[in-house]
């Protein structure tokens, strides 16, 4: 379907359940979404998805994912506080990333860093670029 | 590792070689980066790197990564022209994503629009943003 898709000009419509029907979901039924700060661009973290974490994050308008290492659905920022507010939700040419855009309370990382990237990967070594605890108000 | 490393302080280093050998990639030896252009914030794609590939992006400066589809390495742009010079490497707490920002030169996009996300899934529907070429100086 994607093949055909990507001719499609701007402002055409395809109906949300086919569309969700032939995302490329992974052996687990998980999709990775990348959440974006709706604003400034930042780029906070990557995490994923299944098909009902994507309904409900549509529906409900707050980010939830598919925790891998939990097993279970991860509202983000049930216990943190730090919830990621659905701006807009996108999907790649081929259908196997999310991009969320978003309105980040807070840190989105666990550490307490504003996003999760903070490891910048150089020639020789790799360094941290902020402290923990550096993204809360 | 990335439970002890999280912890390190701004500016702390730790070696490449240490580094990459803990990365997180997935049962195909496989992990995926995200190209966002350096200065504007825009996520351009998501595609995989694998070790190899991230060595030689670092040392070449321009984007290598492995082709899923084609099983192979990728050198974005060797065919279109539409190379993504490597300004920075980051990757993220628990070590299983990159973020890869770049100076993209025209469309990332196979389908020559400027980035992949071009498709905007909403309540009920799901709309094309952008058309075809729409990517192209």
């Amino acid at each position: 379907m994607f093949k055909e898709w990507e001719k499609l000009s701007q402002g055409s419509a395809i109906a949300l359940d086919e569309y969700l029907s032939v995302l490329k979901y992974n052996e687990q039924g998980l999709i990775p979404a990348i959440a974006q700060q709706h604003d400034t661009g930042e780029v906070l973290m990557m995490a994923w998805m299944n098909e009902q974490s994507i309904r409900e994050t549509l529906k409900e308008g707050q980010v939830c994912y598919w925790s891998r290492s939990r097993q279970t659905y991860w509202r983000k920022g049930e216990s943190s506080g730090h919830r990621q507010r659905l701006v807009s939700m996108r999907a790649d040419c081929d259908g196997d990333t999310l991009l969320l855009l978003v309105d980040q309370q807070g840190a989105a990382c666990h550490t307490n860093r504003r996003d999760c990237f903070y490891f910048e990967v150089q020639q020789e070594q790799v360094v941290v670029l902020n402290d923990v605890d550096s993204g809360l108000a």
